[in-house]
């Protein structure tokens, strides 16, 4: 399968402004860095792409995962993708400049410079969704796309349980699709129903009760829409937890899961229906924390370059690929610590690490370094990493 | 006082590739970013100037905590600092191309290509010192200092209690400087103790008892080195919870803070002799993450801009500062929730969050918006951001 080699590298140097070249063994690549088993990715997001095919619903995958716009490319041609959610204006404005020309902002959008422009990026040529949960901002995301004279869709968000934005009655929900219909510079495009908390539960039955009761709302939601003339283009929610659920729902028509694609240790230990990890035969970790031993001066014990400068450990120490023997048990900023009780590992030696948590870590770093059959295939820039504002 | 204005920002849109620009007033600072306010920070560099000075040792602050050759400069400047520490090769040259000439890598370097780069930073202008714990790695730095015709100054380090990196017998310190100081290319020029782990007990009385056993460690290490006739230019270590044991112990002569800067949450709460918060008295909350409220769709509940990915919380949750009823109680990948019991947060209006831990939290993020009197000075990219490896 054809991967594209990310851009003209020439003039970057190894070791200061990227972690590996194309074409180097695996074994030269700079740590601590990321890299993506390119087979596992792309098994990963064909899967899900038949997946969304076989329940009939779009998938649109969330791009806040990778930050990326050569993998956001990838999963509209390899896994039908119809576009891209993210969550702040600059990370939309990074994925329209990289080719993605139908971006979903789960978010609320408030400041009035970030407003500005959002109603921008239509002139780019890209389809603009953003989401809404007070009436107020419905006037002043409608001012700027008068101004700019361009459309923004925008969706009504539903907090279904979730307890953060959004709104809960249908009637409020009816309310605000009104005032966004009838508002100039604005099309109401449907609902946003995303339920985060319950994605990392480990049992399948608590994940589906959890959606259980997002549907209701939702079903509640869109009748209540119908019976006022207000159809919904966008019903759209699901992570890679649950997305079965909502995918056979008959009410969501969007799925937007993100983390399938790379997967992390977090993920990897929920449960399905037959109580297999989702990593067992759910999705492959393509995702990993590329790190080398650099001091082994106490007996039973290594310590690696990779700490809490390149991943996230909100949800969890990362986990040693593949090497049940080695537990990476103590991150600090710099360093890691590896329980070696055999004392097996060599200095420089090399270890892939499954981060506890891909959103955050990815953010961290500058590249992906994409690796296929032990050799550097390509580097991908982080398209929006640190893209926050 | 007089700061640098951060280099030519022309052609940079704020709110995609710069949260400010110089001259702005605070209200318009795109969120979530990094605000440093300058007052504070240059307070605290020369308060911390003035410890050394009064100590009789150098102070070489840590740069790795705020990765920023501005800062290192006005560090230099202002608090008499000799040069910065860091702890990778690619931060080593960042600091070195920001004009700092004086560079101590506290770590080890062992990668081949790692060790290559090192050898040639001497070359740029700058005088450059790294870490050794293994008689293999005397002969790898040698090499690669023959071959550059360069020269590495090396401190063997002793771990005195964090039990990572390190020696703990004096006879291995000996053999270890032995080796260094007869190794062709290379200079044997003291001593690394830093202990780590105890930077943060609160308790005065226990980080103190855990410095007078680094201090016994490294008093016997220098003697034994002092009767082979092996003198130590630099007997370094100690951080912002723990300089004022080394300044004052009489054998370590380079004190080496790094938070102290800027300050954070975690280190607010510990106490000094006194029974005071170190933030009360100590240092000043230089550095802070400005957050916007995005949403209040629920009673009692404000939702702001900052969430993980411009935060680490492996220390602790944020701050809210100077809002002594608003509590900041959880964090998502996006957004972090606010507990706003008499709900007197609006939407847009901007928080400052003193950071859990400010390290890997600065590590985030592209800039520093530097604010005075309500107006923004200046923009200092985070220069050696991401440069893990």
């Amino acid at each position: 399968m054809d991967t594209q080699i990310g851009g003209d590298l020439s003039g970057l140097e190894v070791g200061y402004d990227v972690p590996a070249l194309p074409g180097m063994p695996e074994a030269e690549i700079q740590t601590p860095c990321l890299i993506i088993d390119l087979d596992a990715l792309e098994r990963n997001i064909i899967k899900m792409g038949r997946h969304a095919s076989e329940m009939g619903v779009r998938h649109r995958a969330h791009g806040k995962m990778h930050k990326s716009a050569d993998i956001a490319r990838l999963q509209q041609r390899l896994g039908g993708s119809v576009g891209v959610c993210c969550q702040k204006v600059s990370e939309a404005e990074a994925f329209v400049r990289g080719g993605i020309l139908d971006v979903l902002i789960t978010n609320q959008v408030r400041d009035p410079l970030k407003i500005d422009r959002l109603a921008r990026i239509p002139r780019l040529g890209a389809r603009i969704i953003c989401c809404v949960d007070d009436p107020d901002n419905v006037n002043e995301l409608s001012c700027a796309a008068v101004r700019h004279g361009t459309t923004i869709e925008c969706l009504v968000e539903i907090d279904c349980g979730g307890g953060r934005c959004g709104v809960s009655a249908s009637d409020d929900v009816v309310a605000l699709a009104g005032a966004i219909n009838t508002a100039q510079g604005l099309r109401f495009s449907g609902i946003q129903a995303y339920q985060g908390t319950m994605q990392h539960f480990v049992s399948h039955a608590d994940r589906k009760a959890a959606i259980d009761t997002a549907v209701a709302m939702v079903r509640d939601a869109v009748d209540a829409l119908s019976s006022h003339g207000l159809a919904c283009d966008i019903v759209g929610g699901g992570g890679t937890g649950s997305y079965m659920f909502e995918g056979t729902s008959g009410v969501y028509n969007e799925i937007q899961c993100g983390s399938y694609a790379f997967m992390d240790a977090d993920y990897g230990r929920i449960l399905d229906g037959d109580g297999r990890r989702l990593d067992d035969g759910g999705f492959e970790n393509a995702l990993f924390i590329l790190t080398s031993v650099m001091s082994h001066a106490k007996p039973g014990r290594a310590v690696c370059d990779a700490g809490l400068k390149v991943q996230s450990v909100d949800s969890g120490l990362p986990v040693v690929h593949g090497r049940a023997n080695l537990v990476y048990d103590t991150c600090s900023d710099e360093h890691g610590e590896i329980d070696d009780p055999r004392a097996v590992l060599r200095i420089n030696e090399k270890l892939r690490l499954v981060p506890g948590h891909c959103d955050p870590t990815c953010n961290l770093h500058d590249w992906y370094v994409g690796v296929r059959a032990g050799k550097v295939e390509c580097i991908w820039p982080v398209t929006a990493r640190g893209k926050a504002f």
